[in-house]
């Protein structure tokens, strides 16, 4: 099953390197503004499908201004293609009310192919633990309250206990550990992964504060099994106005697939 | 006082945007390579002074190919410039055997003005513990043997035991906690911290194993105080023959300064 998030991140080739894109108004925060890991899902898409080497292993992207949906390019270039490793930029660009053109989002990825090397994974952190997704309280998804943004409709969250801030109780502890789903039931994909370390609400909330992303960098470890995947969120500095986010996310074998970390402005 | 790694770093500009430099012997590898340390500071030096903000907070690289001692040029671009924050790219282009100039190294990296800001410092992680410096063994610096790299002359290192592996017994522990000085005895500026997570050994050699930078994100979040840095490095993640690596550096206040994570190929 193909999910939604590939089906809406994927444009059409349209010239040497460069990709169209509608982009969705399916993956868009309370102001109608697109959720940045959708951004990356849509730039790290395009690329692939321009690199020899098939996964995406690093891939880092800094926000410049706000995308919203609608027609937008992905201006790709192969900077390395070598036997074990591929880098590649992508540029994904889209006019504003004056009809030119600015960058929205800039991203670097380099791809390997995971199978040439056997897994041999040594994991020194253990994943979350979260008693199984089906006897978690969920929240986002198809069922979720009319305000709730549309990205927020498009996965479902498994909790232990409904985090302080979305009853307007913020805990004071930026941290989470939560599972994650696509709302359609598609499984994850390594590629996906770049999408759910930034799909979730940014931890400090529970400080009352909220977050706008400068600059994101996603290492993807393994294709992760089918079922949710298990994420652990936190922030652990903030300085003048800026905070660092790390994600892990582990797969429902209780392997680390991917593990981010990102630096943000306090809004 | 002005520092060596900013002497040695510090190219001149030549046109719009592109700066030349004779690229230093004095930050090699065994093999006579340049330290990636190195060459994000070259890199990160030419961006900054296009920037028209002054603290580099962010900045990620990308390794494509090995630097050498010699001629090489910088080439930057701003790709925004905002009121909080400026972000642009730095290509550091050096002409192989042939004549063809080709990316060594490619770096994005965002500004911002720290002073506009209150610091207003959180840290939810401790500082290493280490005894003061001057307590500590230390090697490194002008007095290290004649079989230590150049780059190994520049910085000393300051720690309770040597590591296992300088001594041919990898402890199987792939972390480290160490002070970071330079040997010419000159203060890191903020800047100069983009070289410090990536001027030490991998820990991996405590798995007995070598390593090789694929990408490397940096976040600066402080000017550091003068004296030497507290660093703690750990990997935690090893699979598909690839490792992630974190550096925290402190400085002799007890801020967190500087934070990194690298993909790398394990050897």
């Amino acid at each position: 099953m193909i999910g939604e998030l590939a089906l809406d991140s994927t444009g059409e080739r349209v010239g040497d390197g460069v990709h169209g894109i509608d982009l969705s108004d399916r993956w868009g925060l309370d102001d109608g503004r697109l959720n940045g890991g959708y951004q990356i899902s849509v730039a790290l898409r395009a690329l692939a499908a321009e690199v020899p080497l098939p996964d995406p292993v690093v891939a880092s992207a800094s926000y410049l201004r706000p995308a919203w949906p609608g027609p937008a390019r992905v201006l790709t270039e192969v900077v390395r293609a070598g036997r074990r490793l591929a880098t590649g930029t992508a540029r994904l660009v889209q006019a504003g009310p004056d009809g030119v053109e600015r960058d929205v989002l800039r991203l670097e990825a380099s791809f390997a192919d995971l199978a040439a090397t056997p897994a041999d994974p040594v994991d020194l952190t253990a994943p979350p633990e979260l008693p199984p997704f089906e006897q978690c309280r969920t929240f986002g998804g198809d069922d979720a309250p009319p305000e709730v943004a549309s990205v927020g409709r498009r996965m479902r969250y498994g909790v232990t206990a409904m985090p302080g801030w979305t009853r307007g109780e913020p805990s004071g502890d930026p941290s989470a550990e939560f599972w994650f789903a696509f709302a359609d039931g598609s499984d994850a994909t390594l590629l996906d992964l770049a999408f759910v370390v930034d799909g979730a609400a940014p931890v400090v909330l529970e400080l009352g504060r909220g977050s706008s992303t400068v600059q994101l960098t996603v290492h993807l470890r393994e294709h992760p099994a089918p079922g949710p995947l298990a994420c652990r969120t936190v922030t652990r500095h903030l300085a003048h106005g800026l905070h660092e986010e790390d994600v892990e996310v582990w797969d429902s074998r209780g392997v680390l697939v991917a593990q981010s970390r990102q630096l943000a402005l306090l809004l």
